[in-house]
């Protein structure tokens, strides 16, 4: 992919954000683009590809935002991060200027997204690199949590390299106050929320706010996947805590 | 290397393609960079190193091609990568002026090829790089297939990181065609082939034409190389499913 | 972090030195940038994290060297390097100019160093950057060797990803004369050594000068780790063998 970008407009400048998506999951793509895109420039054309996951009946997508481009399958992976950035107009990359002309069944990333993204770095106006599409059809959503009065049930939507649990729950669902700060029930366990990882003792867990805006479940120097028996979907609980006075 | 390269010409543009070759694996090592190489500009300067491996009789050399130079151990990992480019001139990087000048027994990528490299992108003649050597040594092959009028006998010579097994059956020995499509045996199993991964139901298997030129046995959504066992070397098998027509 | 480097600066040059550091090993990243950062330009500003670790009591900082500019947290993965190049000012990054309005409590690479890395590249002086830091608390240093007339006994520091063990015993420690090489006892092993890897036959183990400054365990086409059951800490010694003429 990098090769044709370069051999279309050599003087792209590219940059990986990750290789480490676990193969075929659409959610932890569209998280690691959702949450890294932000902090790219604006001029930035962003281009995702989860694999395997090709071939199917997907239509390859361009999606102006008022946050960059972003170009890749209409499966979901780019939905999270184009509806925060601000769809303006979507585009279906059908035109055969800007493929390799032998398109290939297995690496749409090469064949499609790649000379797609070069052209437009080169300077392809958006309007040209294809016919508008009404709305995307593939949509990745967050599994819904439920909120009552004393706590929040959520569930682990994405499992990083270092065994970190992030869940579904988000700074703005629990706000902590750090004097009376909540707390997660993960299987039978309680684990107790600090700002910071290294606040908890070396080998004990503790919740965050993660910097991707949702709450992660962690073990400090350790693998909270490992320790909890965590996986994508496992569910997790976040209680409030009453303030003593509300107790009584 | 990619220190040692910038020091030498600070405005080198440095992409990685893969730094997923298994250790020692020059087979893999050849295999993915002739599939990378073609994709690249012509003037592009490709470096190529499998580790562990340095130290032996192999002459570092860097190979002039009709597409772009190469530059890496004469151990096979350039030849089909150049074979395919179509090789002018090869020449043994023996000059000490294209050269750390502390030669370390472990690393001759960043010692050796890093330091040529950047010298050629900086401009350096390729007649200037060292003495010509009349032919590459090292020549990784592909272990042959056996053909017969109703199958052809091949091998895995690459598992990627999602499990697919990479066969040694190329498009051109196998051309399907689509209403009367060819079939695989790997192991007891009979696997299907179709023209993209997703045409098969997910978890099921399904042998596609890879984006390499070569045929791919794969699993929706799932691991081949577990599925089957595969490693490199296990034996796969195409059969040509003969027209209901032929039949009679 | 490298979204903000380019928002700041976007003709930054970013390269990735490795991404492979296992969690919270904080002496192998210090080993590991030691190893690449003095093969980089000396106007190259190096940004370091071992992840998690974040959020603990160590200082931000930004250290001026005789080779260039190290940015990270004051935990030790800077020392060795900064050592090495020669600590000319230490800065603490307190300032708010330099950093992302919003800091997260689990992502200050994101922001804290990358955009101080993104300032100092862009122009911004180092004077600037913030207040002075009198020196570097957390020092990573390596464990201690004990040497005798006949042998020295040292520890494995680094497991690299081929399975080679890199030990604490640098070249100067144990100089050797390849007529007369000193021979390494791992565990119940003697291990012999040679300039290459290539120099042990197949499958043989071998202790080789590394291209690092130390000593590495290694197997020709294997694992040393696995096959000597190595870890971060096991010790190894190295035996001066006598000259013939010696033992008389």
């Amino acid at each position: 992919m990098k090769g044709v970008i370069l051999g279309i407009h050599p003087g792209a400048r590219i940059v990986d954000i990750t290789h480490g998506i676990p193969p075929g999951n659409i959610m932890a793509g569209a998280f690691a683009l959702a949450a890294a895109a932000p902090f790219f420039p604006d001029d930035t054309i962003h281009v995702a590809v989860v694999d395997p996951g090709v071939g199917g009946d997907r239509d390859p997508v361009a999606v102006l935002t008022g946050r960059g481009i972003f170009v890749g399958p209409d499966n979901g992976v780019l939905s999270r991060a184009v509806e925060s950035a601000g769809i303006r107009e979507i585009r279906v990359l059908s035109d055969p200027r800007f493929r390799l002309s032998e398109v290939s069944g297995t690496f749409h990333g090469r064949d499609v997204f790649a000379p797609v993204a070069g052209h437009l770095a080169r300077g392809t106006s958006f309007a040209d690199i294809g016919p508008i599409l009404p709305g995307l059809k593939g949509i990745v959503r967050l599994p819904p949590i439920r909120c009552s009065r004393s706590h929040i049930e959520g569930a682990v939507i994405y499992i990083d390299r270092f065994g970190n649990a992030i869940t579904n729950i988000s700074g703005d669902d629990l706000q902590p106050t750090w004097d009376h700060p909540p707390r997660f029930r993960v299987g039978a366990s309680l684990v107790r929320t600090a700002p910071f990882y290294a606040e908890a003792p070396p080998g004990a867990p503790v919740a965050v706010p993660g910097s991707s805006g949702y709450w992660e479940i962690a073990v400090h120097g350790g693998s909270a996947a490992e320790r909890f028996g965590l996986e994508v979907n496992s569910p997790v609980r976040a209680e409030r805590v009453a303030r003593a006075a509300d107790r009584e």
